[in-house]
Parts: C-alpha cells; sequence; structure tokens
C-alpha cells in the first residue's frame, strides 16, 4: 500500500483495435482510486475504434503523458500492430521501469513480453494466446489474476475488473477497493457457466478457437520473431 | 428466441454524464450478438463525457436512428438532465413500443419510468435509487437482473453484463450467449465481497450513502414531480 497522501498519475494505453472492456472495465476502478489523477493517453490524441467499432478518445498523446505510477495495458487485436512499433515499445519499457505497478489485462502482456518486460515473471493472459507467453519468457501461471511483485496480470477482457480491483487493494488498501466495488455493484451473476476454456461447451470452444485461428496464427509468427530478438530459447512444445 | 435469419437492429442511447460501464459492459455482448447491426445514439453525434471523464462518441443522432429492435438504456448521475426531456423521453417511449426487448441497466430504468413506461412493471435499478421505482409505478424486485416480458431489468452498473448476456440468449439462444461469454472469458472472481448494499462492510454502506446523498435527493424530488404528472399514487412508504 502506498502512502494515502502521496498523489498518483495513473494512465491507460489506447489504441486502435483493441477490445474496448479491456480499459473500460478497469476504467470503472481506476478512475475511483482517491487521490489520483488518472488518463488515458493513445499515440496521437485522435479518436481510435475498438475491434467492434467503439469510438474511443485518448486525453492526450504518449508524448504528453507525465511520468506514471501506475501503467495499464490492455489488450485485442490490436495489440498485434503495435508488436515491433518501437515508438510504442520504448514508451512501455520506459512508463514501466518508472512506475509503482504496472496492471496488464489480455493481450496487454504480450505487448509488455514485446518490450521485454516479461522475463522471469509470472503472468497470465487470454485463454487463446496463453501458449505464447514462454515465447517472452514469462512464466505462465492459468489464473484469473496473477500478482508478482508490483505487477498485476488480468486474463482475458472481463477479468481486468477483478484485476483492477486487486490492484486498487495494493494501491490504496482493502477498504478503497471494496468501496469502489460496492459503487459497481460488481457481485456478478453470470447466467452461464461459460466464461473459461476448462467451462465451456466443447463445440462452443472448438468454436471460438475456430474464430481467431488466424489471429492466433500472425501472433505466434511475432512471438516467434520477437523471441529470436530477445534471445529467448522457447522449448519445443510451446513452439509447436 | 427470435428466428436467427430475422436481422437485428439494436441500439444504446449515449448521453453526457453516463456511467461508462452501464454502455461498455453491455457493448461487448451486444456488440457480438448474430445477425444484427448495433450502433450507440445521442442527442447529437457529439462526444460525450461519462461521470468520470471518458470521452465516447455516438455513431448517430437520436433521430437518425432507425426503427430498433432492441432499445439499451444505461444509467449515472447524467440520468437526471434527461427526466423532464420530452425531446428524449419522446424517442425512448417511440422506440420502446416498436422494440422486441428493452433493456436497462441501473438508472436507465428511472428515465424508462420518466416516459411512462414503467406502470405495473417488475423491474430493478441501482440500489442507491431501488425505492423510486415506486413513483414510476413500478414493481420493485431486488435481483440483479429482472426480466418481465420483453425488458430485461439491470440493477447497477457491471450488473449489465449479466443482464446483457441474459438478453442475448432471449433473443439469440444460449449457444449464442455462451459464445459471447467465453470470448469476453466472463468467469468473474470478485476479490473482495462488497458489491451490494446487503454484502458490503456497514461502514463502507454508510460512506455510500452519504456520497451519493445530494444526488438522492435531487432524484427524489424529480421522481416526485414525474409521479404527479403520471398521476401515481406512492404509498407514504416510498415517499418519506
Amino acid at each position: 500500500m502506498i502512502p494515502p497522501d502521496t498523489h498518483l498519475e495513473i494512465g491507460s494505453l489506447l489504441f486502435e483495435g483493441l477490445d474496448q472492456i479491456d480499459l473500460t472495465g478497469p476504467f470503472e476502478v481506476l478512475s475511483r482510486i482517491p487521490n489520483s489523477t488518472y488518463r488515458i493517453y493513445g499515440k496521437t490524441a485522435e479518436p481510435v475504434r475498438d475491434m467492434k467499432g467503439l469510438r474511443l478518445t485518448p486525453d492526450a498523446a504518449l508524448a504528453d503523458a507525465p511520468h506514471l505510477d501506475v501503467l495499464h495495458m490492455p489488450g485485442g487485436f490490436g495489440q498485434e500492430a503495435l508488436m515491433e512499433d518501437e515508438a510504442v515499445l520504448g514508451w512501455i519499457r520506459e512508463q514501466a521501469a518508472g512506475a509503482q505497478s504496472v496492471f496488464s489485462v489480455c493481450t496487454g502482456a504480450l505487448l509488455c513480453g514485446a518490450a521485454g518486460l516479461l522475463q522471469g515473471r509470472r503472468a497470465t493472459t487470454h485463454w487463446a494466446s496463453f501458449h505464447l507467453l514462454a515465447f517472452f519468457g514469462a512464466i505462465p501461471v492459468n489464473e484469473r489474476v496473477v500478482v508478482d511483485r508490483n505487477w498485476v496480470f488480468a486474463a482475458g477482457v472481463t477479468a481486468g475488473i477483478d484485476g483492477a480491483l486487486r490492484l486498487a487493494a495494493e494501491l490504496r488498501g482493502v477498504a478503497a477497493a471494496q468501496t469502489i466495488q460496492l459503487h459497481m455493484v460488481y457481485a456478478p451473476e453470470p447466467p452461464f457457466n461459460s466464461g473459461t476454456p476448462e467451462t465451456a461447451p466443447p463445440a462452443i470452444l472448438a468454436e471460438a478457437r475456430q474464430e481467431v485461428q488466424r489471429m492466433t496464427t500472425q501472433r505466434e509468427a511475432t512471438a516467434q520473431r520477437i523471441a529470436t530478438r530477445l534471445g529467448i530459447l522457447v522449448a519445443d512444445s510451446a513452439a509447436g
């Protein structure tokens, strides 16, 4: 827990083609952290569209971001286009180096990996990309939220809400996180039990894997290139 | 369930000062309903800000919306400014009359009430406004998701995700909803048990009530005026 009188600068990266709830789920929590400023940063300050077309506008461009105490990295298909974008990766590297906490949601973890920040770190990501963590030298942990020292990883998409509440508690204590949870009325009652590969009906899982197959194949090739660049040896089981 | 080959026009109302996750939570589901078009409509097509400053941009203005098959009404403090806005209320009334389904999240229910649509209907809303449902002639039901014929009501804020999955199942069947749930990795694990007035620590609930007291008082006065206009007699227990 950080002293309550220490002001926190919290920032999210916003990019074209993100999965919007990777950002907007945590937004609900991060925008309510006591004694903090929360802003959203894009490559430019222009609006972008999420995977399904939601238009979101950054508060400022990356170059205008202050030193961040908390860096939040969402994911989504659009992450793939940034995996070799040195301007963005450099910004992530620099902000992460100075941050008290880094919070990765979904395939935001792959961006952190491409920035070289996951080596030796326990991490998680979306189930469809979970096998790629090894390419970045991470230690994959199949849990919804993984805390490794000052990093918090949330698995896929809506896991960002759970991760953000964990982060809020790390930053400002349990009572602050509970207050935010009450405001959000976060007492979920999923009407079905189909939220993970382990619980979804097999036919639905197979179809979902098929739907993302092309993106997964592309991500595998990118991860392989980055592993080579970072000098990471990947066991055949992961690479296969 | 609607025949799968019937195309659905789905629309959300976006307004200044909404609670963004009332829209962005359901967005994740509504944007993935098979054989549908999903768009967001504002009083104008200009960007608005949510309660905490997130900039969101409508796809089009209300006047340019087609006949909607599914109408989604989010809530948030900004709902209060629309409670006597006849242009918006008229649009809600007209769209709801022609819709297959109406989906209310949080204090979106109060807007539906102001439009005269809740009389005799089982409904729910955010805990801080729950006592106001009676002013609109609704039958208050303290559940997270309430389905009344072709209406789905979600209680506060994140309940919109659960409600949207219920709605998806009503529209396109359980398998379609399960597929969306897997994509969203919606297998929540709240780190604390503080999401409802019944479960939050009493001190945290008292503080949260205090924080929204001014808004609640204003909403009570508005609800009273609207009850009078609609000719609804409110029992003393609710009015007090």
